[in-house]
């Protein structure tokens, strides 16, 4: 019978035949041990000479690194594998003999290994990675559909940008000039006002000239939008999203965080709710730690934003930053018009910001001054301000970027390895 | 307490708040009937004078089309109702008067409706195929999450093209040139060899000049791929993916398909397996058929596909294509090499082709050989090479349009409302 390596559990003492690549291996006179992996899970293939015979044994001993193959053998629970059986191997089918592979179990340089992503992935951290991004992926969705949000997938193609018209990649649209989108925001607001909540997921572009390991030219953010929601009512929803996406990924890749080495215990903790700490009280907070660099008004960098998140033991909120520091459409705080109803939410451990979202401006004639103020395009938005003048409604919505998420969750420092092809400043291969 | 319209069936006899839109009101002197919507759904409101007092019972029947309000009531059960709930009304506190919001009950032209998408999408009937969409959506991830797909997003940045240069909407990438993919099987295959069986869900790009009711520039695809599964194996995947979702939306989506006047019994037929039919057995029925414009090595056009898909009552896999119709990757039939072992998948009721797919040519020299017929660019390609290089297995994959299902399911004409923000010929606004 034909199955994939994760079935293994369900086939104990039965002889199945699996379709695999050797990922590494070690022998003796005797016996041979085949690091198999199928892409679903790794298993260990164990080949006896007394048990198969001369022309196997000498067929699996001659294996090279990465040759696909189909193995027959019987699955033993083995509670010395982390992964908790093992194959003891009556055949092997070699499907096709790879010569040299160049990924070889010992150290490579990082631009190799990132001309070679390709065949990196096939590697047993970049698997694992790629199997917490889809467990975040899978819960994110899980979560939404739960809680009565509808998928849009707002364009990605646009004649206008959210913030300017700075960082964007452009193109030809026939005769027209068009943007990628670096956030679906404006259009998920339109899409609120028709289906209440909703949440997008899908790629958004900054042609940035950065190349620190959080950024990436093309990334994936997940973002929310949610009519008669305020600012607080928006909090929750982050704090309760990110706990749900921690907690399974702790309970489905119990597996891939042991081999990326994640120190569990402290994604344990993150259950809602998240502290708060206003601009304000971060600002003090700094200036007490000795940050001198950096007064009111002034935007919070990375070095900010790790020293506020060494306080906490879960994911922060910063609230309440200054107005000329945002986006022209959030909303003011009514106490204070210095100030917006606003929030990024900080991810523990260094790994930065993970979350930005708001209340948005509702009253048509604010926003119109904003525009103005903004020295925006009033053709280009002249949509987005007719929300305003239809039923306009209070509501909120957040944008979360996924590959600083795997980046926390999975533990791994840069966020080039969270995403199967990683676009970067000089990288456009493979 | 606050709740949605969905939420209403867990509330009868309950006091509760929604906050909603005017969708629509007719009244007497003694009645008002307000159309709610709050995007969760949509629920007949009933304020009768003689209980809600005259200032209430004014302040309703002066409510203008898409207002915004908070309306308080009690939730009462009704069999005359598609929805089976309405809202005995105590209180109404308006958020928003609308005025002259310009999509009224009478007949508007498209082009203006696609002005106004950002409000078009609030009506029944585009809010009703934004839920198929999104049932589709849920369904695709549920199906290939149960059956062990990892999700994989392979890049939109690429400096390499599946099918050759043409159509491409092209970008600077810093220095480079830079291509917006229109399609991620390249970089599945890829994906495929790492992580076994995965799949895609994200934007493609074509630049193409037609204007079809098929045709988006900026549309959906799902494109799974399959290590170790064969032409065959793929096909039944394709049968029971397509059965599944069309039985998902049938499930969960019964009042939207209502509002869409969709004949559901034509639905409920869709199941696997599929009909299949060579390309050659195709051509000789389209000629019994008396098409003569149409020879071997021709493709089939929109009335090929119409009148072969008419034959049957669930969707038709065409197979066998003739290799020169075909892109380079396809695996040739091993019984005759002027065809390959390909499929398109051609909904039923004129809705055309929704997926294609094939085997992948996993042979080293042969994928070399067809790159060099194809005067492809070998140094772009040297990554997909060597996947045939170390450790090639056969392997098979298909890639689903979105917009072009949920038409078919939802029995819409024109691809242009299967879309929140259709990106078409001369459509780049909203
Ligand atoms: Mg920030
Ligand atoms: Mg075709």
């Amino acid at each position: 019978m034909k199955i994939t390596i994760s079935e293994a559990s369900k086939h104990v003492g039965k002889e199945v035949t699996i379709g695999a690549w050797l990922a590494n291996k070690r022998s003796s006179g005797k016996i041979a041990f085949l690091q198999l992996r199928d892409g679903s899970g790794f298993i260990q293939g164990v080949v006896v000479k007394a048990e198969v015979g001369e022309d196997i044994f000498k067929k699996a001993k001659a294996l090279t690194q990465e040759s696909s193959l189909y193995v027959t053998g019987t699955v033993q629970e083995d509670e010395r594998s982390p992964f908790g059986y093992e194959l003891t191997v009556t055949d092997v089918e070699v499907i096709h003999e790879a010569v040299d592979y160049p990924i070889t179990p010992k150290e490579h340089g990082t631009e190799f290994l990132m001309d070679n992503r390709h065949l990196w992935l096939r590697s047993k951290r970049q698997h694992a990675v790629m199997k917490v991004r889809n467990e975040i992926i899978r819960a994110t969705y899980e979560f939404f559909n739960h809680n009565g949000f509808t998928k849009v997938d707002p364009p990605i193609l646009t004649g206008s940008a959210p913030e300017g018209t700075t960082e964007l990649f452009h193109t030809k649209y026939f005769d027209e000039d068009a943007f990628l989108s670096q956030s679906g925001q404006l259009y998920m607001e339109a899409a609120a006002m028709a289906l209440g909540k909703v949440f997008s997921f899908g790629p958004t572009f900054r042609a940035e000239k950065s190349k620190t390991r959080r950024h990436l030219i093309e990334f994936w953010m997940i973002e929310p939008e949610m009519a008669f929601y305020q600012f607080e009512d928006s909090l929750k929803v982050q704090e309760e999203y990110v706990s749900y996406v921690v907690q399974s990924v702790l309970e489905n890749c119990k597996l891939e965080l042991n081999v990326l080495g994640r120190d569990t215990s402290k994604l344990e903790q993150i259950k809602a709710p998240f502290p708060r700490i206003t601009y304000d009280d971060a600002l003090k907070f700094l200036h007490e730690k000795g940050f001198d660099d950096i007064q009111w008004g002034d935007d919070f960098g990375s070095p900010h934003e790790t020293a506020i998140a060494e306080s906490y033991d879960k994911p922060v909120f910063i609230t309440h930053y200054p107005t000329s520091l945002k986006p022209f459409y959030m909303q003011p705080d009514p106490t204070n018009a210095d100030v917006v109803l606003c929030a990024d939410l900080i991810a523990p451990e260094g790994y930065g910001e993970i979350i930005g979202g708001s209340e948005r401006i509702h009253d048509q004639e604010l926003l119109a001054q904003r525009v103005a103020e903004h020295e925006l395009d009033t053709e280009t938005y002249k949509w987005y301000l007719e929300l305003r003048k239809y039923g306009s409604v209070p509501h909120s919505g957040f944008g979360l970027g996924l590959e600083r998420t795997v980046a926390w969750i999975s533990g791994v420092e840069h966020v080039r390895e969270t995403i199967p092809f990683p676009r970067l400043l000089n990288r456009l291969y493979p």
